[in-house]
């Protein structure tokens, strides 16, 4: 910290330690700040506490704040700690004691909630939106590579027939999962902590169930301590989520690079997806895949980094909690990237059609053909005993045609019950 | 390790390292796997693999099974690898045959997926009603204490006041967040996994929506891949929502820990809950509260443990799989004691009902007062000086009759809107 | 918890809460409670607090309950909350008051610490002589397969040539670097905490340095509170260097796993340290590796689990801490079991001599090729185009001598220099 | 993802992906890469590939370039993937082939690797230099303060008699503890990593003890695949010591928000360093130690961060590594801030010199009671019995004349040996 020697005054350098990127981070919250302002203030003019003319101008001038933001002129220079006291002095600047009456009945820790809770219904929705994108990918590949017979390992170990249809579809209806813990995220998250002040609620005759519906909050955080005690746990229940469905892709991309290796051979890309060299022409390195794993693996361990933050803090605010920012939306932003370069990247893989003609790959099918015999009435110590020695004696001849006909399995892949479990799942957000 | 020292032959050690301590861990398995098993074997028989004869032996063979777990009889010897081998050693005993037509188009991965799911729906359904236990307890003690006060803290300094019915009633209502974070779980968990048979499906026309209904998933994990994936997913997805039960129980035993300390002196409990000394008899440790604390904060490493181990594994299964149980059977146990022992202790709270007499709380009613005089009309500039200059000069009189009115403020708790919350939440579980 | 149901008395509850499977977990540590105590009690009788006839009867009695331990007739029964109070419940039945005054100026919290100290530093000690006869192996390994070659990879993709050579000397030399994280925390145990009794230090002349001697600790931890904020710090520290270890070893199985796989091919292993089908005997299922990597993984979240329960815990002892134990003690033991077993395994690996025949691995050798051109005096793009159009018209032919010189490269592994690190930085432990 | 709507091209797209925030974080390295470029060319400079007008050349413009970085006027433009094609660029640019020459037998992993290395054992000189200036403070505040009484706290009880003294030199200690990991970490980095080229070595006679000398390494990472490998593991390494010194700092911050706190009332601080309000003159946030606590915290989280990216990834390079320096970088600045900043407010702590006075912290006398009667001859249970009636019967009268005498209790510190420890430990590095 160079800074320190460059004669910065005490409270410079208290501001430089205190502040941090807050400034930066606050940008992506500034929209939402506006929001809850607005909501704020049409509550106080329901209950009286602003008229109707100071009404009108605060609804004018909080509009002209949302254009600049939205215009990306909106910025928040060093004089202001933060996007909330950004916005007061443009309110102030322009409003007088008006721009000072917004606040009344609400602290800061309140802004903050709240901005956070819109912010992350926001981001969840899209998320959500994103993985049905990649989704209906997903099933279409299934759809399109339904014939294309793709060896299936357990340990590593050429073990039994599988096949592109089932491997993309798989990955199709593992998003479900996510999409829950997404949901539950959600729900977390659209509640309305407006009105818990600095954490115990306020002398003020406040309406908070206007204030819900004024944001669209489909409830309310009733008790204002709760509301308070919210700050990291909304984040965490997100980060979880966010988790889930990085581990998802991180699984997915480890399966891509491998396949990508000469030593499988299974999925190829386009040259503008790999990076290569001209003179190992057969080097096609998968970075855009190993970026999502590596980048989907980081994610993972945000929960980690936020548990840490408020872990055996007990309740009331601590300054601790503004870190929590720190992490969580360049995490948002990293994950956001990873589905849509997936998604991207997806839609132009190549598969090899003729793995199965490989001869490492013929032990693939003496599994099916004991099963064959068995159903042909053979006792199975027999069926198992016939395969087990044609194929010491070196006389294995597997018959590739897979005839696997239960759902969920290569001849019946239930792409439409998948379809329908993700319309149901994801009908929570998008309803 | 001495073990290696005292001449075991290689299988011998092989055995000890491999199977570790799944014997015991797969006691806990065990009913879940009989339930498992008759319902594929009823499947089976549905589809014309088991005779009814076969079918009405089996029955009665895994009833009788059943029986000797329930009594505590069932036990898996050394020569056994894990619960499976032993079941399927019990019926072949008795059946010869019969007894291994079950295996029929089920593996390993199979059992051990089902008998997993099973036993986490069951797990989640409890902890979900020990939850409801502790929300009642805490609703009834904030009724009880609504009109103790309780000083409320920022930054651990005396700031606003707060109430015992205020912060009762948060930890209440902040459990329904991580109810929703467990029905996420339970819907994760609630999806028959069986018929995947080692992760591809198999080349039997198995009937998995008869497996579906036998067991009561409300849903079927349709993708034979997507079953074998679900492997450590489920489990993490569960300690997410436990992690997520843990930090609130977790922060609430860290209040109470401070609480409980001279320097605070606001809550204590019967001497059978403490641990003292009768030369220091004001020491009353928290003993039963930091055990609390310590379990919960370490059930929320249990994520980090999991992922640790599925992380960057390529789909199919690998053996590292075997060890998730080591850490969620322990940590769903662990979570479930503290509920119970926090209900248990929580019942015999004594709340201090004269905090607020004591002169450093007098601080806590500066803001009320403001508030107070710009209610009356006084702008908030000069009520804000008004009420500085008294404090100030010593004068400062705090009215201490604290007149919150909105909805989830000291006077209005708002404790119906909580419990319906709850009901909704909880709903998804035990409908 | 059933236990709940069955008429416990509150007190049985408690200590079933309370004391867990602490009396399972104590008996690891009976050995060192017992080389403390009898350390402490020859301090004791140096400044005249023990008569030389009670120190004869302390010494006897502490030397019989040694042999008990040893013998594995030591057991801690559930009337004890410890092994603490089952040695003093030993000495007084058989001492009386000489049994008690043991305890003068010593508290259990004293006794755990050191009990820990002592453990931690016999553990690390064992850790290290196992990673030296591992490195051994390594190396010998590494002389035998020095010639042959393997392929190496960059992003998955087949790029340079390596060799089985580099490959087992990499592991060796990466292990050093484990080594100077064991000492780290060799050197954070090796400090006699003894004499801090409840963390504050006692109005009892009592010569520490005595005690430091006795018990060989190279150092006395000075501060009293210093000592008893080692408690956790302790046990992270040793985790972050089992974690260390761990992560060397874990991807090392997973190199093996994968050169198993039929995909790569390798390696092999005699059967007994696999598992296969005799319907697919191409199979050979790793598990061995599969559980080594497993295993570390969850090693690696040890830290994250002790973190978690010390975190924000401000100075002062806290209950919380008797839980460091419980992932503690069975993670060392996994530890050790993994490095046990993996140099079992190891010893018996098969190389495969003929990889780099295939086709696949041909384009191992273009860089190779360009730098030899370069070498003999060909322009970087001369011989680089040179090169690249022989590979693209297919008349590529590798020239598989691999001419490497340089200090740790193919043809100059440098084993002797690895030796000679590993010697220097295992000395701190072992001289 | 707004940028995906905005018509970029593909190839745009995939370099917003994967170099990401590379580019900045690059700046910090720079110098590194140039102290590592200068020792290449000294090396093909002996090894005869670089001529002596070559290596003239290049010791100019690489001095001019570190004169630019020094300058602040270094820059990476988006048409720059990194650092190093810049500087390639740069030297290209004046001086045609010559620049490109300087990369002979080096690939961009090696730079990358040199770099880390470079840059890590730079920044951990600077925190244990930083380290020993907050110990030197700590001892100086324990001398200054050694005679102020403080309350010895377990199980958040009143139980024994500390001081300041004690308080300010146990942290002292503790930071010894850290400089050993530090000093592993040290030694893990200061190994010099150049010519592995990408991972495998080189055909090119280089000699690796000439740049491990002329960068000032210690010593030699020998094995090239073993070079390669330590990327991850030298950057986890660096953040287990990190997390050691974090941990101590964050739990000495939660120590003085705790007692600044009016049920405390141990410290205060000069306003500058706090927050307030003039309504509520008594609050002093503690905002500094807060964020030194979650700062502190968050740094902890950094070595699950790099496990998570790095872990089950087999050995040879991987894209993922890239990912390492986003949270490593951010994570040292932090930690360096932390550092100077408690080094800062500390230096001007106020400290209570009566809080022992009160009547709640009488009862830290009893067991020095006790110990007195037993010191002067009383057997302990008599002295128990008769302290212990005082006690019920309200005429315990403390004596507050503390006593402790042996080496790390209040009347004697051992602050030399202490001094000492610390000298010695940081010796490893700063010799």
């Amino acid at each position: 910290m160079k800074l320190w020697d460059k004669g910065f005054s005490t409270d410079k350098k208290i501001d430089l330690f205190t502040v941090g990127n807050d400034r930066e981070l606050d940008l992506v919250l500034a929209k939402y700040d506006v929001i809850g302002s607005l909501a704020h203030a049409r509550m106080l003019h329901k209950i009286g506490l602003l008229t109707s003319i100071e009404m009108d101008k605060l609804e004018k001038e909080l509009a002209q704040i949302t254009r600049m933001i939205e215009d990306g002129n909106f910025v928040i220079e060093d004089e202001f700690e933060d996007v909330h006291s950004k916005v007061e002095f443009m309110l102030t600047q322009k409003l007088g004691d008006t721009g000072k009456k917004i606040h009344t009945a609400r602290s800061r820790n309140d802004q903050v909630l709240v901005d956070v809770h819109l912010y992350l219904r926001a981001e969840i929705k899209e998320i959500s939106a994103m993985m049905q994108g990649f989704f209906d990918l997903l099933i279409e590949l299934a759809e399109t590579h339904k014939e294309t017979l793709l060896p299936g390992y357990t340990h590593f170990q050429v073990a039994m027939p599988s096949s592109f249809g089932m491997w993309f579809s798989a990955y199709a209806e593992s998003l479900i999962d996510d999409v829950y813990m997404l949901n539950a995220a959600y729900q977390i998250v659209d509640q309305n902590p407006l009105g818990s002040a600095a954490g115990y609620g306020s002398s003020f005759p406040i309406d908070r169930d206007h204030t819900t519906a004024e944001m669209g909050f489909s409830d309310l955080k009733v008790n204002s301590v709760a509301a308070q005690m919210s700050r990291g746990k909304t984040e965490r229940s997100t980060a979880f989520a966010m988790s889930s469905v990085a581990g998802t892709l991180s699984k997915f991309a480890m399966d891509i690079c491998l396949y990508m290796s000469q030593n499988f051979g299974f999925v190829s890309f386009p040259d503008e997806l790999t990076t290569g060299s001209s003179i190992m022409p057969h080097k096609k390195n998968p970075d855009v895949f190993e970026l999502i794993r590596g980048k989907c693996n980081k994610v993972q361990s945000l929960p980690y980094e936020l548990t840490l933050i408020i872990n055996n803090l007990p309740s009331g605010y601590h300054r601790d909690l503004q870190l929590l920012k720190e992490g969580l939306i360049p995490g948002i932003q990293a994950l956001k990237s990873c589905l849509e370069m997936f998604t991207f990247s997806l839609s132009s893989i190549q598969v090899n059609r003729n793995i199965t003609d490989q001869k490492i790959y013929d032990y693939l099918f003496t599994v099916e053909e004991v099963n064959k015999l068995v159903q042909e009435g053979t006792p199975f110590r027999d069926a198992y005993k016939i395969v087990g020695e044609k194929v010491v004696e070196g006389n294995f001849m597997p018959d590739k045609e897979v005839v696997h006909s239960h759902i969920g399995s290569i001849g019946n892949l239930g792409l439409d019950r998948i379809k329908a479990k993700m319309e149901k799942a994801n009908g929570l957000i998008h309803s």
